[in-house]
């Protein structure tokens, strides 16, 4: 085993070729076993082995930086610096994150779990090296998915102006984290499959010193024409253009080839791209086989490569999918659109049903929002599936061009709260502050996976404006599921359970620990009355203004930011009512990022449980309330 | 006057190319004389009067539809399709819009102020257009400077992947609002200038034929040369490559040019960029000279192209200019990062002085801001310049490049609150609910541009995370200032006025209206204390613990949405301390779309005015305490 001699980058530059190829087969090894155990990103990392072994045996990390896009292809790096005996705490509570973290290692010089971060990152390194008088190289590692998000192209536009030092490896699988779409893929497939690119140089070169005798008025235009050539051959013409120097295709599993490469690409002045081919999932079977399905891979059997799923209800995600299926059977104006997520957003079916109805943008959330927005404005119905996580992109695109303008578009935001062990990069606890705070936002959550088959009939059915659904990432209920989709009354909320102690006003999941607490606190002789807040936006405020004349305490539990969330919009409503005197208290989370664990620890952390609100109603409610 | 005969676009089509041509000079001195008055975006529109007649002439609005990028360009289409004669209430309250509005006119399709949203539009209307089996054309019409938003690349991409049949006019001025700046710009211009781009096409052909004798072998390489030389010699190989059929360049002046070259592009399949050259400014030679300063242009005498500048004190952006200029000086880790708005923030002197410090990215808010994480995590000060509205873009960014990762990133938020005549897709009222919502997030609001200076101070001596200062669009208050910037402890506020009837808790602007209210209620013996809350996050908690035991009535204000905003997170303090029964009154935006006029007259509408503080206090406080 080399591996295990492998402490730090400087233990690589020791080893021959030979071995450098051993050890990124330990490294497979290795990596298909531990992720056996805790699940994890396993096909993206199984591709840039050598990749990431050729990058720490050539440079010097961390006076180099290495910047990894999304950064869950980081795994190899993490073992090549260190932390080879933390994996099997891998995406647990405290345990080894699975991005680039840099409290964990001085290695981990950029975190990112948003794509196409990373050329922004490389050129805010590179310009501060230049001003302060440095030498590192700055290399970017980004997937060709992440190459069509807006900020990279923006990036690259500004990288090609500036025409400082930097490198950026364009790690090629044909893949963000679906199979990948745009125009941009299509250009990038004709590089990979078009050997006449490379052949057709010697060619020409071979031609032009053939025709001399032409010669005499047209020797000026030989000489353009050689000019326009370099462009013609040049395989990325387009990274050309825009001020790159382009080297590749290289096979990025082949480690002297990537060695000689990089090495040239050192040499070059101004941005250089090094455009390498890899396979997600290279080196295990299954995973080769369908990259997709083992992105983010669960825990799994090593040698018949199934995955264990959790047995349990259907996940909010999958009723999604198949309730939009039901509803675009009897409504043809209904179409979705989603930025690179059909598969996690529950939309695979529906695609393979209504094929000119889905739209994957690619990683594209404000083309997403803005192209349902111009759907809405036609008549349309739009349905943009996204992460709440991932939505923060497209912030500007929902209030000027859908709210402002008041389109129909509903929003199906998807793993909405806590996210577990993704954690804080991908946490959906903001959109209620963000998405209430914009006129014309309705915005809802359901108590279970039959109530969100009423929402989106609801959703659909709305003919006044922007309207949002969300959900959380985990499995329903269980409950059993209406037949049939139906309208919820607009602003309305319903009580699950009596009680004249205290009231709280439950959000989604939330809803599930307030009938818990409940059932506690009845045995106290607490009578806590459980409200479905289920618009978080309207309020229901006929139902407000009882409660303030019942005067009852009440409690808000939400799993979102507390500052300007759910339970802040209930004070609002009462400050602007001119209701004072009301006991009102807010649950929701604290104003800090939550790392990654399991959902339970997460809530558990921040008090979002049935023992949290136990205790909060038992502080509110007076002595004598309480044994009443 | 032809002009006066076109009602509706149809008029235009009975004129020969001659009256055209009259017509656009008639066009150019009905706008050079109205902003004259009014003032506006006149040197954009300049730009695109034969364009925007050539569309109107070729095409049938509203069938076909239009999509104005940012729609600061539409003047001319209000003129040709109805609206000329509501020009003298331009961008005044509840008079012409001066961007796109849907509620104007049959002929206005797609809404916008901020840029880059038309490609995702056109995207939108082509692919519902094929759904529902109609046959309308869709053109979009975008700057050179809008394309570089990372939403335009986005769209892009989709575009030349989905195929559709949908025309995008490039309307390439070399200018966004300032020069513009990228890889993408100097690509253009490289096409501009490049007139063997044109030339070598059909000297190549002619060459070609002159090669039989080579054939045999090479045979095979001249067919792959001759389909090399397409990409080569086609001057927009970057859009051909993306999928997109190009032509041009054509003088955008140029009538039977941009004529014959639009019906050209019409029997287009598929996507098909026209590159229209224009001059900003065109036919009026102050504007010509330069665009810049005449992109919105004040009041100003026709003859000497002289605006007439409103005296009064330094407006906060050129007090924000001088003073980043000072503190640079003593600090040369402090950069600037501006999304193409040197001018508009107050840079260009900056942009003079430290020429290697001043980064002006392109249009592209999401680039700017994880630029400036990377700079700041590398140890510079960067200082994010931006306005309000446009820092929504960046949204994303800001949570998870800056505030997660906690930065030491200045933002500099300048046009926070009411923007006056921009109107609705301007207002930079959302940023406070946004912005305080994240973790680690400190934002502050000074009082007068004096304050401006301390409050610079603070944050780039702050260093522990990011810190924004937020300021109006307006003038300062014209207070004599303070030598020497001087840091203020954060999350402090200060007494302003002494009174113990009621105290307002007023941020920025807001404040001059809260002293005067002061001044109105002390002559009816009520006595309003007035806080200037400089902090809107943290809170001065001293304070409100401070208020609570006084059991004082309660006024925030803000020029800021009330849903989320300032007041809201001292409605959270109070309920999270279990502050109950105190009298709590939020003023601020209510929740709606605010729409163009003046500050004065938005501030009026929505009751964020003296008289209204006067109101809310005597209602808030008992009769016995007025009269105490």
């Amino acid at each position: 085993m080399l591996l295990e001699h492998i402490n730090e980058p400087k233990d690589l530059k020791r080893l021959s070729i030979e071995q450098l190829e051993q050890l990124a087969s330990e490294i497979r090894q290795f990596l298909v076993e531990k992720l056996s155990v805790t699940g994890g990103h396993l096909s993206p990392n199984l591709g840039v082995v050598e990749l990431t072994i050729a990058l720490h045996y050539l440079f010097n990390s961390p006076h180099d930086k290495f910047i990894f896009d999304v950064g869950h292809q980081s795994y190899v790096h993490k073992i090549l610096t260190g932390r080879m005996d933390k994996f099997d705490t891998l995406r647990k509570y405290k345990g080894l994150c699975g991005f680039i973290k840099r409290s964990e290692s001085e290695h981990d010089v950029w975190e990112a779990g948003h794509s196409s971060t990373s050329l922004s990152a490389a050129m805010g390194m590179a310009i501060a090296r230049d001003l302060k008088g440095d030498d590192n190289r700055v290399v970017a590692i980004i997937g060709d998915g992440a190459l069509t998000g807006g900020m990279a192209l923006e990036a690259l536009n500004h990288i090609g102006h500036e025409k400082k030092n930097l490198m950026v490896i364009l790690n090629d699988n044909e893949m963000s984290i679906a199979p990948n779409v745009g125009a941009l893929h299509n250009y990038l497939g004709k590089i990979r499959s078009d050997k006449h690119y490379v052949k057709v140089k010697e060619e020409i070169e071979h031609l032009i010193k053939r025709i001399p005798a032409i010669g005499g008025t047209l020797a000026k235009t030989m000489e353009k024409l050689k000019d326009s050539l370099k462009y013609a051959i040049v395989p990325g013409v387009l990274f050309e253009e825009l001020g790159f120097t382009y080297l590749g295709p290289i096979d990025g599993h082949n480690l002297p080839a990537l060695l000689e490469t990089l090495q040239q690409a050192q040499n070059v002045e101004g941005p250089v791209m090094v455009h390498a081919l890899t396979l997600k999932g290279k080196g295990y079977s299954p995973a080769e086989a369908d990259s997709h399905a083992w992105h983010g891979a669960s825990p799994y059997k090593i040698e018949s490569g199934k995955m264990l799923k959790a047995v349990g209800p259907p996940m909010y995600t999958e009723v999604f999918g198949s309730t939009l299926i039901e509803l675009a059977r009897e409504d043809d104006r209904i179409v979705a659109v989603t930025p690179a997520m059909p598969g996690g957003s529950g939309l695979l079916k529906f695609a393979k049903e209504f094929p000119d109805r889905m739209f994957d943008v690619g990683i594209a959330e404000q083309h997403a929002a803005t192209l349902c927005a111009a759907l809405a404005s036609e008549g349309m119905k739009p349905v943009y599936a996204v992460y709440s996580t991932f939505l923060q992109r497209a912030y500007d695109q929902v209030v000027h061009d859908i709210c402002r303008a008041n389109l129909n578009v509903m929003f199906a935001i998807d793993r909405a709260g806590f996210v577990g062990p993704d954690g804080e990069t991908h946490q959906g606890v903001y959109d209620i502050a963000f998405l209430r705070s914009i006129p014309n936002m309705v915005l809802m959550m359901p108590k279970d996976e039959s109530e969100l088959r009423h929402m989106m009939k609801t959703a659909l059915s709305y003919n006044e404006g922007p309207i949002a659904v969300r959900y959380p990432r985990i499995s329903g209920q269980g409950v059993p599921m209406d037949d049939t989709p139906r309208e919820i009354p607009i602003g309305t909320w319903e009580v699950l359970r009596q009680g004249d102690s205290a009231v709280v006003l439950a959000v989604g999941p939330m809803i599930a620990a307030a009938l818990e607490a409940a059932e506690q606190l009845s045995k106290e002789g607490v009578h806590l009355r459980v409200v479905n807040a289920r618009f978080i936006k309207p309020l229901d405020t006929a139902m407000l203004m009882q409660l303030a004349d019942e005067n009852i305490p009440i409690i808000t539990m939400e799993e979102g930011v507390r500052l300007g969330g759910f339970g802040s919009s209930v004070l609002e409503y009462y400050a602007n009512q001119n209701v004072y005197g009301l006991q009102v208290k807010v649950l929701g989370v604290p104003d800090y990022f939550v790392e990654h664990g399991s959902v339970k620890e997460q809530r558990t952390e921040v008090g979002l449980t049935a023992e949290d609100l136990v205790a909060e109603v038992k502080s509110l409610v007076p002595r004598k309330r309480q044994h009443a």
